[in-house]
């Protein structure tokens, strides 16, 4: 995939930011211009929410993070980037002038999104000198987890454009999802407005409180959209007929005057008041921030879940992180060509909330998910990818070990170290360790035993002679290491 | 909690039947009145479903289940029963006339709630002689397993009667959101219904396909309602001044001509027809009956991700989740009373799809996840329970060895079985073994060393006496048992 080598971020708030953390978690050097006096250090906030909630994402082999530096200048910023991105004040006359700017002084042939959440492409466009590379990439908030842009052209934007700033995307984790026409406010957001005009009626009749309101939400339709979005459900709804039975059957209700249609509702100050305080008492017991964390974990358990999804195939935006994952790992340096006799260095991750039990420690199986994890990557290394398995080879765990020493606590950051023991490569025999990074305290061992299978004949065999090539040289390279104390341990032996 | 003694259905369709799924499941003898001739067959395949989905969602002690069956009449349906809930059709003279037959033949003091999606209670109970008691139940697709269930009363229904039918959905795994005032409609389908309309409009427009619709809502505001709704996902878009900054921001915004708002799209045979069609290309190479399996395992998936969410407290509809389990250990049968000289019977779960990996197995430390559950079971069976542990006490795993010996599949039935070796007690030592319930095949056995800690001490100390009593009747009576073969036994060990 064509990578971006270069990025600018012209406006660095939640929106700009959150783009540069993206760019610079993927490789990307990245450079800022915002002359606001706050803007280094909304963007460190910003940065540190993002990388809190990659480290508990995913356990693929980021790259090594892109530089991220701000820029005197929108010229200087700009300058030698293949991606820039708008994101300054939804003000058409304000934006014009910046895209102006921005096209002027970048290479003529750069992409140039805007992130705007409403305005039109081609009113955007209007003064530059090379608009047709100039489109909308609308993204959602927190834009460093939720993997959607919308693509938007104006009316000299090029088709190839789209299509190349959508395989761009994909490098950062997103996916570009190609609007056919231009519309103010695209599609999300239409259809948010329309619900939120009704929702502010609701509100301002006293039918519910906001937190009814959003509990009706999340408790129903907002679990389903997470999966699958309103015509696949409604598909459903229809039964073995499909479409053409749930819209006979739910069109009518269309002429029902039940939603407010004709009237727009006055945000007055009595119902800013309402809502306000409304909003206090369902969610003023915590800080923004500590609803931002918990909303990232959230979001995080809930794409880890979709990435398991359709029988461990991915699901929906799970499906999208299965694939960034696949990237991220083709993509990665090779290390270990040369085995070096010391213990690997394999896994590195931080504790997302949904590890964590009642106890407020990680549960048990996560630590077994971790040692799991780490084999994987072992598995990597010696060319146990998804292309060998495909062929009808893979490794098969056939036992393990597990001592838990200490407690691993929420947003902890781990690694895991492993040393190969003798065996004949058919048998894979490790012995890992797990520790907490910030002070390097050992919290739980494993040894490991795994079997090398032919999937299509249903029994062990040897491993390709490829894969036996690069285990045989890691076993020997190990061969030196002293024997861990704990392996060939059994449970409640004395030590 | 007050349990439903006795429920009916009248009406066994998708929304009837799924009701019907959940009294049974939660232990109540539920009787269904539906004249379809399909009536019999289309309960089965909803009760098939929400059996699965259950199993999958929780490993908690269900009760044992109600009795179903089939009435030849209304009347004899509702006789005795303490909840009846009724899915006619949406047709406000079919429901009035039902719903007074069901009133004239019902206990005057059971709950009757409607399944309605948008008619009026006050409309509905008008010629009911106890309207008093009649309520909406409005739950949502698929009933079984999403928990909401919006509560209205008409004018003539009484708050206690609203307040008790939520105590009792508690007990059903639902929760009840008491709406203040009647509207049609109410608060989910209202906003629905503006969504709906929106949707429609942007595909008669070609502005998008329904892939592309359904892939904009599910990548963005679909992941964030999952988990909290519209009102606390702005508040925190307002930054550190809340709502009011929020509003002040982008109430402006509700005075652009954005959305289709003063036409009613007109579904002619047009639109049906390409809805149709684009619904087919996006998702007719699944049938209903895999797409609803699809949904039910992410839905499974997300629920479970939330219950582990806010650090292991649970979030959303995960709390709900976890407060639904909570209920189930509290009310389950305390067995193992009289310690018998088997080994015991701990889990019974099926394997849900987030369990699977691209092999099509079991994913390793699933299989540790089956083990730890089950020893939670053991642990609640000799008083550890939630009171223990808040009182400062736990039990804590300090080493754990796993065979795997034959690969589960999606959907396997599995249950544990434990045998308590010798152990003081302060120490707890089990030798577990994992079945596929259908043939009794042995998956994967588990040797297992828990040690008793005070949380406040940082130390291990011995249990408490009545743990201890019960603890110890346990290992004397598993004294007599055979060994296991594989116990003490260490990783690579020749058998």
């Amino acid at each position: 995939m064509a990578k971006i080598s270069k990025a600018a971020c012209i406006g660095g708030g939640v929106i700009g930011g959150a783009w540069a953390a993206r760019f610079v978690l993927a490789g990307t050097d990245t450079r800022i211009f915002d002359p606001h006096p706050e803007a280094q250090r909304l963007m460190s906030e910003v940065m540190a929410n993002a990388e809190r909630a990659y480290g508990m994402l995913t356990s693929a082999p980021l790259p090594v993070k892109g530089t991220l530096s701000f820029s005197e200048s929108l010229e200087e910023a700009v300058r030698g980037a293949d991606w820039i991105q708008e994101s300054v004040p939804e003000k058409l006359d304000l934006k014009r002038s910046v895209l102006a700017q921005i096209d002027a002084a970048a290479d003529p042939k750069a992409l140039i999104g805007s992130s705007t959440s409403g305005l039109m492409p081609t009113d955007l466009q209007r003064d530059m000198r090379h608009p047709e590379r100039m489109f909308v990439a609308h993204p959602y908030n927190p834009v460093y987890l939720l993997p959607l842009a919308e693509l938007v052209g104006g009316k000299n934007t090029t088709r190839a454009v789209l299509e190349d700033a959508k395989v761009k995307l994909a490098t950062i984790g997103m996916t570009g999802m190609i609007i056919n026409k231009e519309i103010e406010a695209f599609v999300g957001d239409r259809l948010l407005e329309a619900f939120w005009r009704e929702a502010l009626w609701l509100i301002k009749d006293d039918i519910c409180d906001t937190e009814t309101l959003d509990n009706v939400i999340r408790y129903s339709f907002g679990l389903r959209w997470a999966q699958m979005g309103l015509f696949e459900t409604y598909r459903m709804a229809g039964g073995g007929a499909g479409m053409r039975d749930f819209l006979s059957k739910y069109g009518p209700s269309l002429s029902r005057p039940w939603t407010k249609l004709t009237d727009v509702v006055d945000p007055d100050a009595d119902l800013v008041e309402k809502i306000a305080v409304q909003s206090d008492a369902q969610s003023g017991q915590r800080g923004i921030r500590e609803l931002e964390r918990i909303r990232d974990q959230n979001l995080v358990g809930i794409m880890q879940a979709l990435k398991a999804g359709d029988e461990g195939r991915g699901w929906g935006a799970g499906k999208l992180l299965a694939e960034f994952e696949a990237h991220l790992w083709k993509t990665a340096p090779k290390h270990q060509a040369n085995p070096s006799n010391e213990a690997l260095k394999l896994l590195e991750v931080k504790v997302p909330a949904v590890w964590i039990d009642y106890n407020g420690h990680m549960t048990e199986y996560r630590y077994t998910q971790c040692f799991a994890d780490a084999s994987e990557a072992l598995l990597q290394m010696i060319g146990v990818d998804t292309d060998y398995v495909r062929s009808g080879h893979s490794y098969y765990t056939v036992e393990s070990h597990v001592r838990l020493l200490a407690e691993a606590r929420l947003g902890d950051a781990l690694y895991v170290t492993a040393q190969l023991l003798p065996s004949d490569g058919k048998k894979i025999h490790t012995f890992m360790s797990l520790y907490r990074a910030s002070d390097d305290t050992l919290l739980s061992t494993y040894e490991h035993l795994l079997l090398h299978v032919s999937s299509k004949e249903s029994r062990s065999v040897p491993p390709l002679p490829e894969v036996m090539g690069k285990l045989k040289l890691l076993i020997e390279a190990h061969a030196v290491l002293p024997a861990p104390d704990a392996a060939g341990r059994s449970v409640g032996q004395r030590s």
